[in-house]
C-alpha cells in the first residue's frame, strides 16, 4: 500500500499518483510525451531503453519494466529485451552512438557533475548531436525524478515483466497524454 | 562553457537551457509553477526551501541559491537564510511540520525508496496532510530531475549569493511561467 491514501489503490507504480493529482499529472505527462515521443533524430524506442535504463539504476521496477515493455513495443522485439537492458545490452544490437548516450545517462543518474567533457567528445566521435545529447541528459534527468516519485510514495509494483506488456503498447501508440 | 552550444552562453544555468529547447521548456516551467507557486497548504516560501534544500545535498549551486534567493523574496528575509538552508536552517525558525517534510525530501534526494514508513508517521505526527507529503516528495523528485539537467549539461553559474537576489524576486512575484 502507498504511503498515502490514493484515490484508487488499485492502480500500480505512477498511475495511481496520476490518477490522484490531475495538476501535476498534466506537466508531467506532457514532458514524457515531448521527451519520448516528440520530434527527435533519436527514435522512440532509443529514447525508451535510455528511461528503462536509468529507472533500472535507480531501482525502480515499475519505470524500468514498463517502459522496457514500450520499447519492446516499438521494436517489435521479444520481451526479453527488458531483461538485456539489466544487463547494460548485451544481446541486442545497438548502434555505438546510442551505447555512448547510455553513458551518459549512466552519469547523469549518478549526479549531473558526474557528466565529463569526455563523455560527451565520445558521444560526438559517434555522431551524436547537441540536441541528441541534451535529450539525453534530460531524459535521464526526468527519470531520476519519476522514479524518485513512484518509490518515494510507496506505490506498488506488478512483478513479472509479462504483465507490463500492454502498458508498453498503450505507451508506445496512444502516447502519454492518454493517461 | 556548457557541454553543448546554447542560443545564448550568456545565460546562466536553466535559463540558458529554457532559452536552448522551448519544446521541453514548457511541460518544465508548469511543473514548477504548480509546484512551488501553485494552491497549496504550504506556503511558497515553505516549497522554495524544500526545493533549495535538495538542490543544495545535490550540489546544483546554481539552483540552490536562485531557489534560496525566491525564498528569501517570499519571506522579505535576509540574504543570509540562503548559507543557512546549506546548514539544515539552524538559525531560521520554522515549524516542526516542514522540518519533518525536509526530513522526507532528503530521503527521496537519496532514493526513493530511501523513505520509510516511520519518516510518514513523523510528518503526520507533526500535522501534515497527505497532500503536502505527496507534494514534498514531488518537489524533491523534480529537483533531482532540474539540478541534473543544470549540470549534466555543464551550465555556468554566478558564484556570489547576492547576484540571484533579482531572480528570486522574479521567480517569487512573476512565477515560472514568465520564462
Amino acid at each position: 500500500m502507498a504511503h498515502i491514501r490514493l484515490n484508487n489503490e488499485e492502480l500500480p507504480g505512477i498511475i495511481g499518483l496520476m490518477d490522484y493529482n490531475r495538476h501535476t499529472a498534466k506537466p508531467l505527462n506532457e514532458l514524457a510525451e515531448v521527451l519520448l515521443r516528440g520530434d527527435s533524430t533519436l527514435s522512440s524506442a532509443e529514447r525508451e531503453i535510455i528511461a528503462s535504463y536509468v529507472s533500472y539504476k535507480n531501482n525502480c521496477h515499475f519505470c524500468h519494466t514498463s517502459h522496457g515493455a514500450a520499447a519492446v513495443a516499438h521494436m517489435n522485439a521479444s520481451v526479453d529485451l527488458i531483461d538485456d537492458i539489466k544487463a547494460g545490452i548485451q544481446n541486442y544490437e545497438i548502434s555505438a552512438k546510442l551505447r555512448s548516450l547510455l553513458n551518459i545517462a549512466h552519469k547523469v543518474q549518478q549526479g549531473g557533475k558526474y557528466v565529463l567533457a569526455e563523455d560527451i567528445d565520445a558521444a560526438r566521435t559517434e555522431g551524436a548531436t547537441d540536441l541528441e545529447i541534451h535529450d539525453t541528459v534530460l531524459i535521464a534527468a526526468a527519470f531520476c525524478m519519476f522514479n524518485r516519485y513512484v518509490d518515494g510514495l510507496g506505490t506498488w509494483a506488478p512483478e513479472p515483466k509479462e504483465a507490463y506488456l500492454e502498458v508498453g503498447k498503450k505507451l508506445a501508440y496512444e502516447g502519454y497524454t492518454s493517461f
